[in-house]
Parts: structure tokens; C-alpha cells; sequence
């Protein structure tokens, strides 16, 4: 393990942390938020101190660097970044402790959207808006953003290592053959459809820095909203809105590659995508028909089971409606949802469209095999062989995202909640959704849990956000030997 | 595939089940029962016409079989058992309507437990018996002691795949060269166990026919019993037996067999057993510091804690205390120990200790492998390697259990009951333990549910069973194809 490459690693990424903090800091001097242009103040030097220091011991490292100094950089970026991320909360005073606003940072950076604050009306607006670009930022990722901007002096294998790392899926797919490229491609597209959607929500009647914000919460397919009711007291073209751009930011990036390209077939063709389609729109009318009782007309049933299902499946965590009070059978499909999320190389969560199509056709193919042993049989997506190395890791995701809800209920019972409330909460973070169900419902919030709770969550929406496995390596002994 | 043999096949194991039904009407008849004795008169007569037109129809068949017919036989097999032993309580009153009794009678045979009657204890004696033999014989397999008391006609290859099927566990070892001498020595263990089980009872002063009921359901890690608190008011003595009898019955078989053969080093140094073993106790201590305050004193705390790990981990389901009132941190160990079941070869169901380790093990090997990409990595049981394709199939396991307990919960939820209910209802049901959480919790019974539910829950039953996949081949258009 080369310990001064990943110290030089961390200074660079927490110098581009602290230049992502100019903008809330103009903010709160625009609005005249003193005590929040002070504590940003103060989170910029003391980033920039630990970050120049770092970088002084640090910057004569080598340059050889494997997948497991990879994902050993990927872990320990986010946690760093989270770090510093909440001390403008602390500072401030707008959430005092710092536990709380570690959780907040974290739910943030990993586009969860679980919140500790009831009254998010309150905070300042610079704040409001560093609490909202964290999950634009840690939508399409940090690393991804430093390798679109460097100057490509990385080698191309290290960098391959820290996309796959961060990137989410259980394949990821160079869009062409330099990184470097594939990266900025990623950020261009990411950029271009987060303005679309501010545009659109303004021609809505919705005020500057709200549409900005409740953009960046889309776009991450995080969830923090800029409301204490979320979406629910907003105009239904407002709503509809954010329905259609979640959908859109849930799916897989490289689409829209394709689509620039005008490869329309190969989209047309992509079964990820027809999968996640046929499952949105199944789930908008279980549940349209489902809850119809409840709202009496058709526009509003669907209005709202759109939202939710988008809301949900994308893990954006955005509500218009309790669905905490549907019927067990909606909330039921939500659920189902939330482990599911969105497709692969999207910036959504959970296990992903395309991981869960590779465990089905796994599966038939395991009970193929048990009815013709003899025949040779192979698992295809887009009509191309998937390798035994993707199956078996994606079965082993599947094992270690298991474990980890497990041991994560178990931690979270000790808080003496009902089943709802801990199995949701944790299905939640992991999932990077948001809200959940019961205690943790769309209109309550994580702030009653424990200390010990709340850490529990902060490193499951880390996991969740990373894909487990650059959690995971950082608790094995393995990675830390020096060779 | 091969009707006529199926067919033959079937007639065979309804023959078996009628003559089982003998003991069960002599009891009625020395109790007087005379409604009870009218209805096995009449269940036999239809069953053994039924398995006579059958045999008629089907006995020419030929002999060769393979894995898609074993797996399609012992599925089958459990559902017309299922079908047929229903009859008696229907028509004695007992359960006035079929799909009830159906429930009853499959969570029976697959050793689950789960009731739909609030009062067993009015029930005729013979009905009881019947209804607690069902436990017993299911837990070591019907189609197990076919094989044990056949001829051997069969080949060597079909017994295999039919002791496979129906033998829990992700490999199933032979214990002796020929599959009808290992039927045959499991049997004489069981029945050994079973007997000095019986004679523990007696000696704390049970009632004959209710020392053997509860055995019978201790045996088969089944959970039905003869009181309507279950073993709540029974003598500490009584307990603590039947504690440790339930963890006896968890533990593979073969390592009773190793034991005969005085093989003490291979049995201490089996790390199913060992894991077995540290859990137990694991979960013992921590839910005992957990509901201390309860009880107040160490031997009670100690008793009830016991008691209930034992119960739940070997998915008996007997119970001493209501679990669904203990704090959510140990209703939470619960609900993991539900699902990792008992030990493979044993009579217990889940997803079994064995599986468990191995994903643990395979787990372990992909985080070693994007660590170390270029080493091979061999995942190893007992010191000996595990083939690719066992690990293979327990990751499909997996993800077929997985993809059952999500369609049943969405199902289930239906009925509008809480999350905990839901999820419970449907683990209990799907790891054959019996008594859920919530509304299904050990002082309640699942004689509410819908129609619909009951439907789903005793499929899930039958899968937990038969470790899904000869349920899930029932489904697969392949297998019915004439080749």
C-alpha cells in the first residue's frame, strides 16, 4: 500500500471540496448570512491548511497505483469529504452537533436525502444551497469530476480503477477508450440536463435559488428539498416536472451518449432500460389502482403514484403525498423499489436494474442446468455473453448488501423502534433513498435516533453510495499491508 | 419427461400416507372418537382408490429417470401428500374449510408449524396425532423413507437425485456408497433420537400421547403442539429437554453417524457444527442481557432465552415466552437466526448454516480477488475445495429465496396488515419456523388471513421445504416438455 500516494490523493480531493464551497459562501454573502460567511470562512481555511499539509508530505509519492490503492482512495475521499463537508453546519449553529451533521453531510454527498432537520425553512440560504450541491456533486461523483478536470497525468489503469470504483453498476462501460474523456462526457451530459431541468422549473413560477437547488436534488437523485413538506405544497406542473427529470437522471448515463450519437436503436434495444421502464409504469398503475379511494380523482391518483414510484425507484426520496398511509400493498411495491433503484451508471441507488436482470437470468440458468446438466449455457445481456467474473461478483454484492442490512438492523433494533421503522430506515440509507416508512416515515425525520444509529447509517449510505465494496476493503486487513 | 413413471411414482407415496394414517385412526378408536375414525376411514378409502387408478393407469412405465424427474416427483409428491392428508380434518369438522385445513396440513408436512386454529386442544386425539406425525415424518422426508424401505429396484442415479431433492442443505453427502443403506441409517437415527426424546418427557411426568406429539414436533423442527400455549406452562424440566432436543435435531445427521463410527475428531473438527454451535450461544447471551429486566432472574432469563434461540434457529417454533413483547434488539436476532435456519442434513429448514458460510467464504474470495486480481483463490469446506458449481448454485439459492420472500411479501401485504407482520409472516412461513411477529406472533395464529394469503404462504412453505428448486421446476415450462 503506497500510504503517500493516497495522502496526496486526499489533499487534491479536499482542495477541490473547498473551491466547490465558493459559491454557497457568495450566496450567504449575497443574502448578508454573516454568521454563514464566517463559518464557511473558517471550514476553507481549515481545509485548505490540512489539505496543504497533506499535500507537503505526501506530494513526492510514485505514481504506481493498483486496484486496491483504487478503492482504498475512493472510501477514504468520501469520508474526508463528508468530514469537512459538515463543519459549515456546525459552525453555524444550524445543527450544533456534529454527529448530526456528519449524518446530514453523508446523506448529502451519497444523494440519500435522509434528513435530521424538521425545519430545513430555517437555515440559512448559503447553507441551503451547500446542503443541496452536495448531492449534485456526489450524483455523478468527486473522483469523476477530478478526473475530467486533470490534466490526464494519471495512468490510465488507476484511473479505470477509481471510475469503476465510483461509478454505479455491476460492469462499468468506457463511453470511449480514454478515461479522462469518458469522464468529462459523463459531466458535460450531467450538466446540460441539471440547467434543462432548472429552466423548466422556473418557466413553473418556482424562485431562482429554489429551482437550483431542488434541481441539484434531482439531478443526484438525492432528495433534500428546500421545503419543510418537500414537494407536497407545489404546483402539480412543478410536480409533474420533477416526476419526468428523476425518471431521466435514472437512467444509465451512457444512453444519452448513445442518443448524442444518434444511435437510436441501440437504445431502443438496451434491456436495461426496457426493463426499468415496464417496471415504472407497472408500479404506477399497482398503485394508481391501489389508492384511488384515497385521492377520488384520476389525475391526482396518478399524479402522485407517478411521483412516488419515480421518486422512489430513482432513490431521489423527493414526496407529494404520506405514502407512509397507503394501503400495505403500495407500500409493499415501494419497498420492492427501493431495493431495486435505478439502472446501472445513473445517479441513482439501490442494487440497480441491471444487477437484479443478472441475478434473474443467473437463476434461470441455474434451474436450466439443473434440468440439462450437460448443457452448456451461457448468460447474455444486449445479446452479448456476460463474463463468469461479473456473475460471480455480482452474486457476491448480493451477499455482502445482505450482510450489511443484517447487521445494520441489528445495530439500528437497539434503539428499540418497531420492525417497520428499522428494516425501512435501513433499506433506506442503503438504498440512498431518503425517507422511509412508520418512524422514519416522509414526514418525519432521522434527528430522535441514536448517536450509535445514526453512524450505523452514515456508513450504510456510504456503502450504498460506493457499491460496498470500497467500504468494505477499507475494513479488511488485507488492504492496509504494505505489500 | 416421463408421465407415466411420475404417476406410478405418486401412487407409491399416497399408498405410504394412507398406511401412515393407521396409528393415527387406531388412536381415535381407543379414545372413541367416532367422528375422527369415520373421517380416516374415508380419507383411506379415497386415497387408496385414488393411488390404486393411478398405479393402474401408470404401472407400465419404464424405469429410466433423471434430475428434471426427480426434482418434478418430490415436488408433486409433497402436494398431493398435502391434498390427501388434509381430508381427516375436514371431514371431522375439525377445520370446516379446505384451504384451511390444506395450511394446517402442509405447515405440517414441511415441519413449519404455523396454525390456523386458536383452540388445539379441543381437538379429537386422533386428529391431534395425525397433525404432529405429520411433522415427524415430514421433517425426515417421505420420499427418504421410500427409498429406505424399497427393494432397490430404482437406479442408483434417480435415488440420488430424489434424496438431493428432498434432503436440505447446498451438498448432500452420501454416507454409505448405496442411497438406500444411507436412507435407511438416517431413519434409524431419527427414530432413535425421537424415542429417547419420548423418554425424557415421560421421566418429567408428560402424559404418553403428549410426550410423543412433542417429540414428534421437537424431531421434525416442526412447532405444532398439543397445549394452546404452546410449551408455555409446561415444567422447566419440560423446557429445558425440549431445548436441547430442538438443538440436537438442528445438527447434521452425518455427524451422528461419524459419531457411531467413533469418528469424535471429524465431528469436533466440523465447521458447520462449530459455527452452529458459537451462534447458538452467541445469541443465547446477548438476548439474555438484553430481556434480563423481564424476568429478573438469571435462571429465567437464561430458560426463555434458550429456549426461544433454539426454537427459532432450528425453525421449530415452540415457544415458553411471548417473543413479540422482548425489546427490538432481541426480536431482531430473532428474526436473523429465522433466517439462517439450522444446520444442512438436519431436519431444521432456512437458508441453513452451511449456505450461510459458504457466501460468507465466497464473499470473502471476491474481496480478495479485486484486492489481489491475478491470484488464484480457491474457497475451501472443511479443508477440502468446494467446487465452483456448488457455489454457483448456492448464490442462485440466493437469489431465488430472495425473489420469493419479495413476490410473497407484495402478495400478502394485500390483506393490509403492518410491515412486520407482512415480512414475518412470510419468513416464518418460507424457513418453515411457524409463529411470526406482530399479528402472527406466538400467541396469535394465522387463522385471519385471506384466502389468497394462505395460498402463498403454504407455496412459500412447500419451497422452504424442498429448498425451492423443485417447486420452482413445477413452474418451468422446460420441465413439462416431452423432450
Amino acid at each position: 500500500m503506497n500510504y503517500k500516494m493516497i495522502g496526496r490523493f486526499l489533499s487534491q480531493i479536499l482542495m477541490i471540496e473547498s473551491v466547490f464551497m465558493l459559491p454557497a459562501l457568495i450566496i450567504s454573502l449575497c443574502y448578508g448570512e454573516m454568521v454563514a460567511v464566517n463559518s464557511f470562512l473558517l471550514t476553507l481555511a481549515i481545509g485548505l491548511a490540512f489539505a496543504g499539509a497533506l499535500y507537503g508530505i505526501c506530494h513526492r509519492a510514485g505514481r504506481i497505483f493498483g486496484a486496491r490503492e483504487g478503492l482504498v482512495c475512493v472510501g477514504l475521499s468520501w469520508i474526508f469529504m463528508s468530514l469537512l463537508g459538515a463543519l459549515p453546519f456546525v459552525f453555524s449553529g444550524a445543527i450544533p452537533r456534529y454527529m448530526d451533521a456528519f449524518f446530514e453531510t453523508v446523506s448529502g454527498f451519497t444523494t440519500t436525502g435522509a434528513s435530521i432537520l424538521s425545519d430545513v425553512e430555517s437555515l440559512p440560504r448559503g447553507l441551503l444551497y451547500w446542503r443541496s450541491f452536495t448531492h449534485w456533486v456526489g450524483g455523478m461523483g468527486v473522483l469523476v469530476f477530478l478526473l475530467a478536470i486533470s490534466s490526464g497525468s494519471g495512468k490510465e489503469g488507476f484511473t479505470m480503477h477509481l471510475l469503476r470504483a465510483e461509478s454505479p453498476g455491476p460492469d462499468v462501460g468506457k463511453l470511449v477508450p480514454k478515461m479522462r474523456q469518458t469522464a468529462l462526457i459523463l459531466y458535460v451530459i450531467y450538466i446540460v440536463l441539471t440547467v434543462i431541468n432548472v429552466i423548466f422549473l422556473l418557466l413553473g413560477g418556482m424562485p431562482a435559488l429554489d429551482a437550483v437547488c431542488t434541481a441539484f436534488g434531482t439531478a443526484g437523485t438525492g432528495g433534500f428539498g428546500v421545503y419543510n413538506d418537500s414537494l407536497t405544497s407545489c404546483s402539480p406542473y412543478i410536480q409533474n416536472v420533477t416526476t419526468v427529470f428523476m425518471f431521466l437522471f435514472g437512467v444509465n448515463f451512457s444512453c444519452y451518449y448513445l442518443l448524442l450519437l444518434k444511435q437510436f436503436r441501440a437504445v431502443f434495444k438496451d434491456e436495461e432500460l426496457r426493463l426499468y421502464f415496464a417496471i415504472v409504469i407497472a408500479a404506477i398503475v399497482a398503485i394508481a389502482i391501489n389508492i384511488y379511494d384515497l385521492y377520488g380523482n384520476l389525475s391526482d391518483t396518478i399524479r402522485h403514484s407517478a411521483f412516488q414510484v419515480s421518486s422512489i425507484m430513482t432513490t431521489t426520496g423527493y414526496t407529494t403525498a404520506d405514502y407512509d398511509k397507503w394501503p400495505a400493498f403500495s407500500k409493499g411495491i415501494l419497498m420492492m423499489l427501493m431495493i431495486v433503484g435505478a439502472c446501472a451508471g445513473s445517479t441513482g441507488g439501490g442494487i440497480k436494474v441491471a444487477r437484479v436482470m443478472l441475478l434473474f437470468k443467473s437463476l434461470k440458468r441455474s434451474v436450466g442446468q439443473i434440468l440439462s446438466p450437460k448443457k452448456v449455457q451461457v448468460v447474455r445481456n444486449n445479446d452479448r455473453p456476460v463474463s463468469e467474473g461479473v456473475l460471480s461478483n455480482t452474486n457476491a454484492y448480493l451477499a455482502a448488501y445482505l450482510l450489511i442490512v443484517v447487521i445494520s438492523y441489528l445495530l439500528i433494533s437497539l434503539d428499540g423502534q418497531s420492525i417497520g421503522t428499522n428494516l425501512s430506515a435501513v433499506l433506506c440509507c442503503f438504498n440512498n433513498i431518503g425517507p422511509g416508512m412508520e418512524a422514519v416515515g416522509p414526514t418525519c425525520n432521522f434527528g430522535f435516533m441514536s448517536d450509535l444509529s445514526k453512524l450505523v447509517l452514515s456508513v450504510d449510505m456510504l456503502a450504498g453510495r460506493l457499491e460496498i465494496f470500497p467500504i468494505l476493503v477499507l475494513l479488511s486487513r488485507r488492504a492496509w499491508k504494505r505489500k
